[in-house]
């Protein structure tokens, strides 16, 4: 079925200035340029088609990706389709793994973030060769096929091939049904788009107003620079969605940990299910000790946006350092890496609850989490994925938000593909909307 | 004291084609070329002195790492080194939290790797301005001082500033004796020249005939590709070295947790002190259950070389993960990072044997442990630092080993400083000896 040769790799540098308007702060990121390393593979098939694959940054830094991702170039370059997908697993572990390149990382930071990247557009072109949505794509493979596709290193201490079959294998009970309740009903979303940390009380009014008013019943607001203002905005907030709906809080990693035990007890009263990366992404026995400390005052924890890969996530849900698991389509190694997560977390019984937002990663990450539920979770139970109103307009193939939930994408493809006007436009530095402000 | 501007940062990828004689050769590692960013300071200071900084690659990827220098060098250039050694907690913070770049970390990978070369650079220059040593700047400084220069965000759960305050307090009785004992027998080192794992064993034969005959007592073998060539490796430098002299294992990450186990229980009739790296560098709860398994075969868990930050070492040592400590001067966010790490390894009892060799980790890291020694653990119980006999001959102020013992550095500086000549032969692709080899 999968055809073609990849006869070029590109990747381009393509910053929007978010940062100008306060979109996207919180308590360690304040000024913010919602960035994207952006991949484009192209064969030598003649069907045309071409593969997109982005990862997230937040501005400066991106050009280092954008390196990144040339050093991985020639793992990819003159490679049949057939073979990469044939041993996904090898071709994963040969990116992951290459003896020079792994010091870097391995499996961390720039180069991993690089190899998101270019493992996006391979599962784009893949889908799109396949004619279907990515999320149609892993539904409707074969389990084994799908296992080849991870590389179970350093993960089968808790959860071994055979073991993962297993929970696919269940997954498979009730699946028509369940994608045609996605199909009717889309996955349950919640909002982050009406409480920056840069936002004034007015804004913040406004904006939940508004979200309201769309049916939205899941809020999510940033906290951790000052303890005043987080009551304010937190007081502000409940008061306007009421006792009845869910609010979330989301420190961005700004505390060590006997202090974010310290100031969730003072924003306790209002009611979070939930207090995202409270502390270091690193610190596996911290989140331990804060879950812990927060039990009696029915607070989870939630943390992954940052979390570097599946070693991480592992240790995350043996130490019962988390209650809500939040996979990223960019920082982690792309779907590979993303369904040995989703795989470990429903072992654990954890629900995922994806992180989305920044450029992009709502179109990406939508795809995972359809898929979880109808082939992995089977549940929509304390389970929701993040939503933020940004950026949409870039994409060729833009989210679908229907009565606060993502309907499931239509259209060939992981969604990745922007479109050519805007990437032209956002190029750093020397796109027009940054030559202008770089002139100013 | 210390005085100038920074008017000029420059950073050079230098390369050292190890790879053809398969030097540096390991389980996951299979042709390193040993490698560096190198950075260079310069000021406005009449005295002319510059800051060298460097940070260890294996090759490929050292131009990404580059790329990350210039990424912060805004952050670096017209700062006044008053100001930075002034306030060298938030200087740290700047470079490794910054709202932008540190998405792409935080604190780990290649962005870690370029601040630690920025942040020797800066030592280098600081200690170069004193006329002194490196270890002997720490040695000498007041501990309020020394404090200043750590970030604790992350850490205060276990070690908070007063606690290390006490610790310093307590390491300045015999001081002055400890330092002249590190002047007269130097700091005990152990060799890893002889058993990398692409020597045949005829080399390896050959190398420990001379290790021995050189006065060596500790002697490191590499493992984890092959069982039965690991036993019969093992048992050659085991034989040649007899039953008293130190033996090491390294499988650099090559293994799975229960992997580990099984293996080291065929390797522990060869008496091994310690297993290196037994699996991913990431895993804490992995190294945790490795160790107690380990425990009955009295073989120890040694880790660090990996591990990205002042976080992980924390939780290693709380998870009871580790019995040996080795600290890197390049993986970590340089000296400030490191000092830390000494702090909480002593507040835990457990002995600091820091990774050298790869190209100037030697030079680097001697100033580190006989910092450590003097004014910390106050011990030589159970601890050495590596060695290895490689490009030394490209550093201005080379290491000194005198009977398998580090001599202290006497030169003002970090001896991070390289021969120009090296340097320009060296660069990656133009240098003369890479022209040649990419042209054959």
């Amino acid at each position: 079925m999968v055809r073609g040769r990849i006869s070029r790799l590109s990747v381009r540098d393509v910053r929007f200035p978010t940062s100008l308007e306060g979109h996207g702060s919180d308590a360690m990121h304040t000024d913010p340029d919602y960035s994207a390393a952006y991949v484009i593979l192209e064969t030598d098939a003649e069907d045309g088609l071409k593969g997109y694959g982005l990862t997230f940054t937040l501005g400066k830094g991106t050009e280092v990706v954008v390196c990144a991702v040339n050093a991985l170039a020639h793992h990819v370059l003159n490679k049949d389709l057939r073979d990469i997908i044939g041993d996904f697993r090898g071709f994963y572990r040969q990116l992951t793994s290459d003896g020079q390149l792994r010091w870097i990382g391995p499996e961390k930071g720039v180069v991993h973030l690089a190899t998101a990247a270019v493992l996006n557009a391979v599962w784009d072109l893949w889908a799109k060769q396949e004619g279907k949505p990515l999320w149609k794509l892993l539904v409707d493979m074969d389990p084994r096929t799908l296992l080849s596709c991870i590389d179970f290193r350093y993960i089968t201490d808790v959860l071994t091939e055979e073991e993962a079959y297993e929970i696919l294998q269940k997954g498979q009970v009730g699946k028509k049904e369940r994608e045609g309740q996605m199909l009717m009903q889309g996955y349950p979303a919640y909002t982050t788009s009406c409480a920056w940390l840069g936002y004034s009380d007015d804004k913040l009014r406004q904006l939940c107003t508004e979200a309201l008013k769309d049916g939205w019943t899941r809020f999510k607001v940033k906290v951790g620079a000052d303890l005043q203002d987080d009551i304010r905005r937190c007081r502000l907030i409940r008061n306007m969605i009421g006792p009845e709906k869910t609010l979330m809080m989301d420190a961005n990693q700004r505390w060590d940990v006997p202090e974010a035990v310290q100031w969730m007890a003072k924003l306790a009263e209002f009611k979070p299910l939930w207090i995202e990366e409270p502390t270091s992404p690193d610190d596996i026995l911290g989140h331990a000790t804060i879950a812990k400390a927060l039990v009696p005052l029915g607070i989870g924890v939630a943390t992954g946006e940052q979390c570097h890969n599946r070693v991480i996530f592992k240790q995350l849900l043996q130490a019962k350092a988390l209650q809500f698991l939040q996979i990223d389509s960019c920082r982690l190694g792309s779907v590979n890496e993303n369904l040995s997560v989703l795989l470990m977390a429903k072992k654990f019984e954890i629900p995922v609850c994806p992180h989305a937002g920044g450029v992009g990663l709502c179109e990406l990450v939508q795809h995972l989490i359809i898929f979880d539920f109808i082939s992995v979770s089977a549940s929509l139970k304390n389970r929701m994925c993040e939503y933020v109103d940004h950026l949409h307009e870039h994409f060729r193939y833009p989210v679908v938000i229907k009565k606060a939930s993502y309907m499931p994408p239509q259209d060939a493809g992981y969604s990745t593909e922007m479109k050519e006007e805007s990437v032209k436009k956002h190029q750093y530095p020397d796109g027009e909307v940054w030559k202008k402000l770089l002139a100013a």
